[in-house]
């Protein structure tokens, strides 16, 4: 890659990609261990730690890693009355994180994976993957048999409109885990002992139009481009529902991204997901997502945002309208929704002023 | 695979699947020696040869193959003043044998690819895969991040509707090249020596609303569901173009099974694409398809089929009307190839006469 020069027999680069424009969002509520198995790779960036549950414990980070931490009495703090936009006992506070940094991207891993390894037996710099595939653009109006056309060793193939090579930016990039497979509870109950053992060597941009269920383990996108758009709602106590926060912000983000021509890619790379949440204590979060989201769904395939919404946060702020109206019909958990939305876009602008050149949504 | 035995050691099932449900159709003008590395594969299947150019030429054929083989005169005693609907000195002839077979599914192969490998060293028998692919149901309708979900050691993952598991008929199977890339010709001339070594273990589905380049070069499809729309063209001799014929057949492939909610996957399985073809002669073939393909692509994008079109056919007589009204503007080829995509499926009724269980193009 441009710009670095990695040095021999290692897979780091000597100057880590994006070093200061890139923050680390983990959220959790145990010690950090997992990050001494990540230190080749995270340890040259900042990361911001969203501490979930009781504010009193102390959460241990291992020594040499560059961290702000936040526990709930820090955001309530920060965010005052606003505070009620992010959840609480629920992973879903980690976007608290994505509001309170400065940078430009954000990478967010759960505390429960670990450093995957490539078909070579290699250790995967999963983070480097991310930067490789958020800096090159994205194809999503055609679709390109042979993959991510940017990638070494790959074009696009004959019959791919030479208008659209140059593709457009891209603003999400979603990655996928190898063991245990991002599964909701009724198929872990069902096959408890699949592992996914499959290693697809592609990135591939997701076709405008096309919705897709984004999970938040292994996720980097560009703050810039539609950090407004990545709310992870509200969840876990007091409220109704579980295990939907990435969803629910993966829905956004796509009918965002599809509005503003921007692009979202999923596949490489991968992490090494240890273990299995209890399927039990998912299919209590999940069931009313279960039901929930045959309607959901093609709620948000049919949304269409109006071409006057020409920012992240008119469109989150449409959307939320929307949400009210027609979702709200279904559960009135969603009218309390639609307002925690509003909410999280007033709290993001009090933190992250607009200046010029980021007004538009679409710095770069 | 349900209903077949595998022989120990061995990757050839000892029933062949499908064996009596499909047939191999080959455009070629020279010998078949390339079947012999196939033998193993194609010999239980019916061959159908599509003999282009001089038609007094004789092409042989390895011994042991069960074969049919048409050249134009064949073609030109068949069909009569139909005929013209075929093209000649191209390997767009093929699509004379979808029409004169009479099987339910067809694969087609060009006669310069061999069996490739896959990353362990083993022969893919790339007709086994094909035939698994369009066996199993497609997902248009919402991305799967784990790729085809009916594949042994994956599924749906969280957030996948539940309702849209049961997925819909597979139409197509698109496979892929190692080696020689499905480039076009300025493609081919900037990167003369690029070769595609990536092995993309998946099968995927292309969503729904999503056009794609199809190659004729390694495809299956389901002529009951989708035969009469696999229309290559008119392309080669007496015509301003080339190398377009199987991406004009994918894309109205394409836009009529997202009408009909039917299934176009891709990905897996591999060939080993052994020789690329002439840059120089290719970009005299391609270069108006090159500059036509830029208002084709939003035609075939924003084409709507009335609902009243339930069957391959109507919806394919809907849309030669439509690229005679809106592509004729362009250039008066597409006025002929109007007329030809007409005639096409005149004589498709012709050699194929309705049966009350095929009336609706849906016969599964």
């Amino acid at each position: 890659m441009a710009g670095t020069v990695t040095v021999p027999g290692s897979s780091v680069p000597s100057t880590p990609l994006l070093k200061d424009e890139l923050d680390i969002v983990i959220p959790t509520i145990r010690n950090l261990d997992f990050l001494e198995m990540w230190r080749p790779f995270f340890q040259p960036y900042h990361l911001i730690i969203v501490q979930d549950g009781d504010p009193t414990k102390t959460i241990k980070v291992p020594e040499g890693f560059d961290y702000e931490l936040y526990n709930r009495n820090d955001i309530n703090r920060i965010l005052g009355p606003k505070a009620s936009c992010i959840s609480f006992k629920d992973s879903a506070c980690r976007c608290f994180g994505y509001m309170v940094s400065k940078k430009k991207y954000i990478y967010t891993i759960d505390d429960d994976c670990f450093v995957a390894k490539d078909p070579t037996g290699k250790d995967i710099n999963a983070l480097e993957q991310h930067i490789k595939n958020i800096m090159s653009p994205s194809t999503p109006f055609f679709f390109n048999t042979l993959y991510d056309p940017y990638r070494e060793g790959a074009d696009f193939v004959r019959g791919y409109p030479f208008s659209l090579r140059e593709g457009t930016h891209t603003a999400v990039s979603h990655g996928l885990w190898l063991n245990i497979p991002d599964y909701d509870a009724p198929t872990q109950l069902v096959k408890p002992k699949e592992r996914n053992e499959r290693y697809v060597d592609a990135v591939m941009t997701i076709p405008k139009g096309t919705l897709f269920p984004m999970c938040g383990m292994n996720l980097c996108f560009d703050r810039d481009l539609i950090g407004p758009a990545m709310y992870f709602g509200l969840m876990g106590d007091g409220q109704p529902i579980g295990r939907y926060d990435d969803m629910w912000a993966g829905w956004c983000v796509k009918v965002i991204c599809d509005h503003l021509s921007l692009g979202v890619k999923t596949g490489l790379p991968y992490i090494w997901h240890s273990k299995a949440s209890n399927p039990f204590v998912n299919l209590r979060k999940e069931y009313k997502g279960i039901f929930w989201q045959e309607d959901i769904i093609p709620f948000f395939q049919n949304v269409t945002i109006p071409k006057d919404c020409d920012t992240v946060q008119k469109c989150y702020l449409y959307l939320s309208g929307e949400v009210k109206e027609k979702l709200g019909k279904i559960d009135p958990y969603f009218v309390k929704l639609a307002d925690a939305m509003v909410t999280w876009i007033e709290a993001w602008d009090e933190l992250n002023p607009a200046t010029p050149a980021a007004e538009n949504g679409k710095a770069k």
